[in-house]
């Protein structure tokens, strides 16, 4: 397969946005063709997941594709729950590596606002399996909350440590500009404080407000182009290096034992073993802490740290900026935000962001090799994407 | 790119189905799987429009990996409309052809009987420009129906030739089994005789319920694998040679001139280029007939007739088995059914399997290289595949 670098990247603020759908998707797309400064595209890849049901609107890849006039270019919707802007960076990666493409764009959205707090939970939900988990009522933050529990009694996981994971993230994306949250918060404020029950209480016993990913609007995009398409190209030679999915049950209560995240530790293995490295070359990672929770156990899966020391690693500031491996020094999806089908596309710009040493305030020092672990379903569809600056 | 081979296809009966939506998608994967006798899959593809809206159900791809007992291969939705099918195997030639995967499966599922007809043709507009088209109430119907008023103006298509592709068609849905529509129809019944307004009474003037295809549910599904997985299934070489696609403008209004479906001359040219072929190499052809006009309009972009004279092609025949050129023998879109996500893979299980010579009273003598066509939103996005018998 032929090698895949990113030419371009782009992306909106992160929050309520009043635009149109397809606008959401095609204005980080003119960003990434502007930054790459190629415009002869062939293919597009849009990931998104309610467009049909929140937004009443499919084809969507149609639509965009036509916003950026790029007609007779190829377009198509990639969902994949939450992952699917890792997946559609997968198929990114397939239509360029395989010769087929030159130039692709792959772009997420998700315009989640329009409905309410309540909508956005219950459409997210029709992810879990339909007939033993979502006919009952589960929804993710339940599913993130039975995990935690499990972690805290094995672990010694504590809601110190989740809270933790909230502060670094949410004050990490006062330095993101694209970040949804811009405010604030302390451990003294969010657990300690007498109004910590009030202004941080529980949504899914042990998980509180402060716990949970805010929903989202937001757009972002990478351009993939193959290395003929690269030399053209005055910007710094980040390769899509490492492509690993893996799936797993569907229904949780199925695996033999659910704290462990199978998925997450297959797909990195294949991340690392087709870029040809390992975790502990990695100088910065995003992973999918949708739940603070997440951010925990997918730094152990993905092989940063020993299983049921993520924790440990994390009060000792291991993944903070200036630490061995900062952590989602973007904001995460906790503080950046998670409109579901930006998502692993938004984590793949940060990280290429970083490698090309222009995150500014947040930029982890000499970063040269990155990760992203895109978390689909509760674990039952895991992205995991590998970058390598090569020069 | 590596070479595509189809080692197994699968399809379910079209009509109403009792059971769920990634049990539709799953059933046909696990035929292809029986029929290739190869079960080491590693990726799969699963085309479908309507499970986030009609069904609530999304993430179906995780669903049907689990449901197939083949975790931790990888798995995501393919969108792009009525010609997700298509598009999904589009993607399954990039994954096999770039050499990341030797077997691929790619599978279809709607269920759109959930819903009432109404609310299936307001889905189905979804996919139309949310701004300037879907607002104002246009419907598939209605665009079918202006365009067929201007191709009767420009080319003298009359209402009798829509009768003789839907007599055509829906008559040889009765040589296959998996066909939606049994029922034997005649010019006599359907518009000379004093029923004929009442049997077939007008939808969009000038089409008729005749006209349109059938609301059903459905799946389809394609093994593709490797050269060197196919040297090891005991099935005809048949190749999946040819892939292109194009996109036009979304919204049909902004065309130039709205009769001609530029992104079906298109994708046509590029899937024949691809194949080392041309229209006049094609033993048998699927179009996509959700309206009579369809077939006679995209059996001319795709190069088989001139301008303007695939209704004269019809008249006499030549598209009829038998003919020069038979078209959707299946029944097509307008016997077979049309369950969205579904369509464009079942066009190719038709063309594999009259390349296999096993298609029983409907195969076409000495058929080798098959053509499919699936239109996506009203034209805004085609996918054409073409499929060459090796030995």
């Amino acid at each position: 397969m032929r090698s895949v670098y990113v030419a371009g990247i782009g992306i909106t603020t992160f929050g309520r946005l009043e635009y149109p759908l397809a606008e959401i998707a095609a204005y980080p797309a003119m960003m990434a063709m502007k930054d790459a400064g190629l415009t002869d595209v062939e293919q597009v890849y849009v990931a998104n997941m309610g467009g049909g049901r929140i937004n009443h609107q499919t084809g969507l890849a149609s639509a965009v594709v036509d916003t950026l006039s790029l007609t007779p270019a190829g377009a198509e919707v990639i969902e994949n729950g939450p992952a699917s802007g890792a997946s559609a960076l997968k198929q990114g990666v397939l239509a360029v590596g395989s010769g087929m493409y030159d130039v692709v764009l792959v772009t997420g959205a998700e315009r989640m606002r329009e409905v309410n707090n309540l909508d956005a939970t219950d459409f997210i939900a029709t992810l879990t399996h339909p007939l033993s988990e979502y006919v009952y009522g589960v929804t993710l933050p339940a599913h993130a909350a039975m995990f935690t529990r499990l972690y805290m009694a094995k672990y010694g996981v504590t809601e110190r440590h989740l809270a933790m994971v909230a502060v670094k993230n949410q004050n990490q994306a006062m330095a993101n500009e694209f970040a949804h949250l811009q405010q604030n918060i302390t451990i003294e404020g969010i657990l300690d404080s007498p109004e910590a029950m009030t202004n941080n209480p529980y949504v899914a016993e042990p998980l509180r407000f402060f716990d949970c990913c805010p929903v989202s609007d937001g757009g972002a995009c990478l351009m993939l182009v193959s290395e003929d398409a690269m030399a053209g190209v005055d910007r710094p030679w980040v390769r899509l290096a490492g492509v690993g999915q893996a799936t797993d049950s569907h229904a949780v209560a199925e695996r033999a034992d659910p704290t462990e995240l199978t998925a997450v530790r297959l797909a990195a293995e294949r991340s690392f073993a087709m870029a040809g490295c390992g975790p502990a070359d990695v100088d910065v990672a995003e992973l999918h802490d949708a739940f603070t929770i997440l951010e925990i156990a997918e730094s152990e899966e993905a092989g940063f740290f020993g299983k049921g020391e993520g924790h440990l690693a994390l009060e000792q500031g291991e993944t903070a900026l200036g630490g061995s491996l900062p952590i989602n020094v973007s904001g995460g999806l906790k503080g950046r935000g998670h409109p579901v089908g930006a998502t692993g596309i938004a984590q793949a710009h940060e990280i290429v962001t970083q490698l090309r040493h222009e995150a500014g305030a947040r930029q982890v020092d000499d970063a040269a090799i990155g990760f992203t672990c895109n978390f689909g379903g509760f674990g039952n569809n895991v992205v995991c994407l590998t970058f390598v600056r090569e020069r």
